[in-house]
């Protein structure tokens, strides 16, 4: 079959079809969406080599499964069910976990993958396939809300307006409390204002303004810094960004204002689904680009844009 | 009045008697300690200049108030109560706090202080005064647990058997959960266990041992990655720690492993007199030396020595 390989460089390359484990079932996948994590990895981020790619849509091609012929998408952490974190419900820390395109699993960027049954969640037939690549980006904004109790009367402060900042806005601007996303991109904001998002650009916010809870999302080292500058005494900062290059914090601040920093990955699909399919998110408007699989590698150029919000690449 | 002033150099001087605002008590200091904090003061930490000192236990000098003639401790905030920080229960987090003999406003190492009497505690008739002068630190102590909530299903690890991973480990002593308290020095181990905490050298420690919340007593910058590297997964570090070089924690394990870094500080006077009464903690054993006032500036010196615990001063 079909596959991106990513070894030192992104090739095209053609493997043989994955066999599903007894627990698994193979996976036809329609359309796959790039992430930034994607992009990190291509830069050496786990030092992974292999097939990358974890946010997709597909369709059950195994027979005899009760997900035969769905169309499904797949939470990307594959755990063992028996170690202490999966026994203390956090399987997605699984101490012997793989992850699609991420860490000793192939990825989606390919015409088919092997997933565990239990990992992948049926779409509503009322959720179109370009809004269900989502599911995986968007559960990963709704595990702020998992994590952390934001109160109707608290506010939130989302620096950073790309993809991640743009669905953690989207979700945040559904609850009570007031919200403002920052981002020092003129377009970013520009857009995310059309979107409905109460964005502002970072040179027009004021400095002293506070939030309870600020989240990064800027993907940049510089973030965490400009975040904690933002946030109350005893309010919670929630880190999404993962980047190769890391910034130096100080702690001082943190002692000295209880502040909470929270670590924030991967979310559970089934609130993100059912958000999709109430229609209270519309996170095709994202949608920057659609490549075929054939043209993969000049995707991953227009997802390296920073112009660019979500690249989509359309494989069957 | 007597004082210890601090103005690039420590030295004895003599000063006017504090006048108390209408809100404030006058305070005759008959115990005072030396915290790390002031250690830190006099290597130019906040920057503060004047009176150190804030761990105390006086008589209340000041006629026709409820507290007069009292053996007293206090809360070393001092709080406008009218700003969103003060008017949102984070009192000691006022935006236009005071706090003694760290923050504008002159400390403990003197014969008199002037207090706001909303910030001071009596102190039980069964608790000696030699023990009341912990009422502070033992509050900082209780704080994480204030914070935090430890199930007794859980586990602890304490980084630093000083003065204040001493108190941290006392407190969570009493709790059901399985703790440990880890220390590089044979001595600060050895103590630690004859007074009956469970501790254990560094280097006999199990890298590979986690815990569901790591607290950082180290005062080194060396001891947020060490206790990090003990956290499980969505597990709880709670930072203790402030001096004056800051390190470098690794963000993207932060993110990955969905830690939660909680910075701790002060803690309420309330249950950790209440601890003192009911003679669950017994602080004084931590005592390693008591000064004359006249001696204070040997008895910062003891303070520096690492192999000393808790050094006091008797002032009258």
């Amino acid at each position: 079959m079909q596959s991106l390989f990513f070894e030192k460089e992104l090739c095209l390359r053609d493997i043989p079809l994955p066999v599903p484990a007894p627990d698994e079932v193979l996976v036809k996948i329609k359309y796959s969406a790039i992430c930034n994590t994607d992009l990190e990895i291509i830069k050496g981020y786990m030092g992974f080599k292999g097939v990358p790619g974890h946010e997709f849509v597909g369709e059950v091609v195994s027979q005899g499964n009760i997900l035969s012929g769905k169309t499904v998408v797949g939470e990307i952490n594959c755990s063992c069910g028996n170690c202490y974190l999966c026994r203390s419900g956090r399987r997605t820390h699984c101490m012997n976990r793989t992850v699609v395109g991420i860490a000793g699993r192939q990825g989606v960027f390919a015409d088919f993958i092997a997933l565990p049954a239990k990992n992948l969640h049926i779409v509503p037939d009322s959720v179109p396939v370009q809004m269900a690549v989502f599911t995986e980006p968007l559960a990963a904004a709704v595990e702020i809300f998992e994590q952390l109790h934001v109160k109707p009367s608290g506010n939130m402060m989302i620096f950073g307006a790309g993809k991640l900042g743009m669905l953690v806005s989207m979700v945040a601007r559904l609850q009570g409390f007031d919200y403002t996303t920052v981002d020092t991109v003129p377009e970013k904001v520009r857009f995310a204002l059309s979107a409905g998002i109460n964005a502002v650009e970072l040179r027009e916010l004021d400095p002293a303004s506070k939030a309870e809870v600020c989240v990064d999302c800027t993907g940049s080292s510089r973030g965490f810094e400009l975040a904690l500058s933002h946030l109350w005494p005893r309010g919670t900062m929630v880190l999404k960004t993962t980047v190769a290059n890391t910034s130096s914090p100080d702690l001082n601040s943190i002692v000295i204002n209880e502040f909470n920093i929270l670590g924030s990955r991967c979310g559970l699909f089934k609130p993100a689904l059912n958000l999709l399919e109430r229609k209270l998110i519309d996170p095709s408007i994202l949608v920057s680009g659609i490549y075929p699989f054939s043209e993969i590698i000049s995707a991953f150029e227009a997802a390296n844009n920073p112009e660019n919000h979500k690249i989509l690449i359309r494989h069957h």
